[in-house]
């Protein structure tokens, strides 16, 4: 059996999840009645500080649905340049909501304030108006890192005063929930809409919620049904994730502790560079420029020896532990890389 | 325990569809391990005749990547004006494909080819371009009529001459399979792409399947992730899918039989008007604009007595047979309905 | 010289357009510099009883602004199933505004009011919300036909109750006013936005107007910009607008005349089919079904003998009167169509 | 008479483009029948080295149409993070053709190629193709610059590799031309399509050219009617452009003479940061951060002067010269900043 440390979205569902589904009580979502659906949504709207939340398949389709119902064809989206939404959502935003992208660098994940705030549009005939912030926490490619409340509250401040809204891809929000000790609604009221994956590290099979205002999730409905998101007895996926939302938070705790120990490790190697400090949550870039061979073929070599982690641009490998790696199979996996890197000098 | 005859849709998941999704073997299938929906897609490519196929969350999702992949904006799609497509899936195309609708006025769900072949546009610097041909089989708003055999190959010989693909919003294809004794690559063998729901009549929890040529399933695979229809382990919801595919067709015979005591029952009351030759599978929609009342109205005072069906526009209502009303259901549906419908003079 | 009838809008400018032309006082209209235009746009708004006006480089552009300016994605509009938005538009409101069609059929040009009505979408998660109405006026396909100020009436009160905008192509909205005898504002008193030719009967050699509220005014200029649409020193086409909008609406009586006049000479056409009653501007369309050879065929015969006018679709053939095609060339046109018609035979 | 210095768009038609209107041989364009245009399309095209050429009423829609023609919904375009089409076209590259811009940034305008190479991404399903590159030569926030044959040479190699076509926004090109001594197609081989506009330094009233392979500029043709740019008796303003384009071209190196002269003479004021060597056509941008009032500010207090420019960003501010401001008349600005700058002190 590989180490699978490619990405959380490979989490299986547990046994309990398993059973859950079986037992799911189901109805016709589309009609509004599958019960189980209904209560994981009011579930999560109460535990993300919203009052309203909604169900999608993926990240991305709630990612999309926000862009679509906060911002209008001809807007343009601030947001960092290594943020999921701007490289891996295919341009959804371009084709289906008709807006323009103004990607800015990122500190850890962190627009500069300034930056934000030059970056916003004045009303000209020639430009785009200034429709939507979107902020990603953790940020996957800075390396899981956390946007703090501080940030958050004056990006909000900045977004309020030009009546922008902002959108927050918490693909992994409770990863920095966890982390940082502070619940949910510490982070999300600072935006107006928030979209949480429950199939990564929360290991629901599929899934994701977006949550925000009762009119605002309500035209989020609309749209989903347009994109081909509405579906029927949806239960049977609900329930799971009914339990990912609701049992499964807590232990995340244990992947940082894993991915603080890989980090650590990983770090001892002399031709990989790696701040083990920056590790905030679970995933641990490394850059392996130096180890004389391409990020490409490391990973090939690695899948060779049973450990699989992913190729994340030249010379970076991104390794994302979870619920389905445990402390021995890290420790392996560890002892995996040290002889592969090493063997290539 | 009302006698829901609103839609097939409302179908829920066998014992051992649910005991299929617990023993689900799954993977990550954005990066294409999950076994069970690898089975599932070519065991619908074969049955559909296809070279591949693909799952998607909902029927609209399917029919939207189709017009996504074989259109490319401002083109002009040619359908039946009572077509799903153009009726109730929120300009989707519009929006999404950037493409115009030209509505034909159908006999029960049929264009005619006359009609079809002068909606081609004529290569003009005004004109949109003819893009693409829709067709619904069976036809929902036609009351669960059959396209036959014949009508589609002409109609694809007509698309043919002009280069004009087709796609078939299959959604209840097996119906048509079942009542009209075809296998389903006879009538998809006419047509480019076809959608077929799953979550019908074959009642799986959730899904529908996209097929067409390799090239086409390919395309329609990226454009399904940017339309956020990518999952994870797709496996549990993919399991209850294939056995609706494999064990669920056959007993579609029963639904047609059960629509037609329905019908013949209707039929008897004065005031309803309908012509049981029509009923050829799963849909019965009865005129009850002699009744004395509205179907809104009518629709209400059923459910008050436990029957469930759907107001289908000014005087008409809908009644869908399927698994989970059974034979003697029917029978008490239809002493409730003649009760009420009398009631009303 | 051959007696062009295609259309109108192949009047040339006059002589004192061409010294307007000269003569204009120029500015960048980008910057709002431009005396010509400004004036010109003050002139039509007052002439339009609207608040203000735009100038555009054509009708087509006109009409799209209108819809990208009242509509929002996934809307679906109203309007006559031969209407030139939806006929000769390149589908464009389905690229740039995401919006579906309904299209109704026409008596004269003029949707059923009933038919409006249940056109009209109930609010549902399937459907398109209905977000705008638009006519044609005078309605080209129909053969100039006039939209009666009742009927025009009757569709606000309708829309009003739905809160649905209305957008009236107005290309020859002057051919209505001159043969109605009814001031421009009395038609457009009943719609939010309107768009008028120029260059058609008025003879201007480029541009149209869009008139609205002072509200979407504005946002159609942004969007004219978006559309590239923004022109620089616009003085030189705006004066002989203004011209044409100033001094060449009576004229067009004349065209009226000449148009009646030339009907009257086909009707007596035994194989000729036209109700001359029907034509109330400066086009005519007569139905060559009976004369032995196709639309086609025609146009081009007629075109070998000096006659231009325009193949309309299957067996039907149009002719436009206007500035540039004098009382004698009609008589001269009529002359030869009798000859070759009957030369068929 | 204020010293206009805004923008070369200002640029009033000549008296003998004047006349040229006065005489233009017109008919209507959009049957093809207009002489003027078809010769001004048919002499563009040979200038720039193009199969065919395109008359469009202005640059934006020019370049907006190239990106129609050249990609389809989804992909990505490259360009420089300070180009027009990016900050100036009101984001309808995303909104009408539904592409994604990943922004680069240049160094005088120019995008490193290594940067350009690493932008192209990978087939995934991930990510959007990558379906057009973008350059801007001269390019205007940079200051004017322009980008060499050899840089070009270098992009369109990669470019090819890739099977990328590459877009000019070209709307100073023949300030380019004119500066560097090079015929423009030496700078058109490069790439697939070409905007130039002839009402900036070329002083037309109106419009631009795009330029391409005939295939190419045929389906342009297409798309600029969709887009409401087809005009009627476009020779009025036709002719002037071809004025624009055969005789105004050489005069353009008076403007540059004058931008370096005005430079230099900017360059001296102590609190004026500007390199001179960078001026290399006409335009002179300069940073007043030093000047102890804002550019906005600064802006303001020459406009009541009587010399009128632009502010350009925080800091900075632009001058552009032009045929309507001469020799004399850059010395008087001079002057006039001169006293206007110092006198902050």
């Amino acid at each position: 059996m590989p180490i699978d440390l490619r990405s959380d979205t490979v989490t299986k569902p547990t046994a309990e999840m398993r059973k859950a589904m079986y037992d799911a009580e189901v109805g016709d979502d589309v009609f509004g009645d599958d019960p189980t659906v209904n209560r994981l949504e009011e579930t999560a709207a109460e535990m993300l500080g919203k009052e309203a939340a909604l169900y999608v398949s993926s990240g991305t389709l709630g990612n999309q649905i926000a862009i679509q119902t906060l911002t209008r064809p001809g807007d343009e989206i601030i947001l960092e340049q290594q943020s999921h939404i701007y490289l891996y959502e295919g341009a959804g935003h371009a084709v289906y909501a008709g807006v323009q992208t103004q990607t800015l660098p990122g500190v850890r994940g962190a627009m500069s304030l300034a930056d934000v705030r030059e970056a916003i549009r004045e009303p000209n005939i020639h430009h785009p108006r200034t429709g939507l912030i979107c902020v990603e926490n953790t940020h996957n490619k800075a390396g899981g890192t956390i946007l703090g409340l501080d940030h958050l509250r004056e990006l909000a401040s900045i977004a309020h005063e030009h009546q922008i809204p902002i959108h927050m891809d918490g693909a992994r929000l409770f990863n920095a929930v966890v982390a940082s000790g502070h619940k949910a609604p510490a982070f999300t009221q600072h935006v107006d809409t928030v979209q949480v994956c429950l199939s990564k590290g929360l290991s629901a099979p599929v899934g994701s919620i977006l949550a925000g205002s009762q009119e605002v999730i309500e035209r989020a409905r609309y749209i989903r049904k347009r994109m081909g998101g509405g579906m029927r007895q949806v239960g049977v996926i609900a329930a799971p994730a009914l339990i990912a939302l609701t049992q499964m938070v807590e232990r995340l705790a244990e992947d940082h502790q894993n991915a603080k120990i890989l980090a650590t490790g990983l770090a001892e190697i002399d031709s990989v560079q790696l701040d083990v400090s920056t590790v905030e949550t679970n995933i641990v870039i490394i850059d392996v420029t130096k180890t004389g061979i391409s990020s490409v073929e490391l990973v090939d070599r690695l899948r060779t020896e049973g450990v699989w982690c992913a190729d994340f641009g030249p010379g970076l490998v991104r390794f994302v532990t979870h619920k389905d790696v445990d402390r021995a199979q890290v420790q392996e996996a560890l002892a995996i890389i040290h002889r592969v890197v090493r063997g290539v000098a």
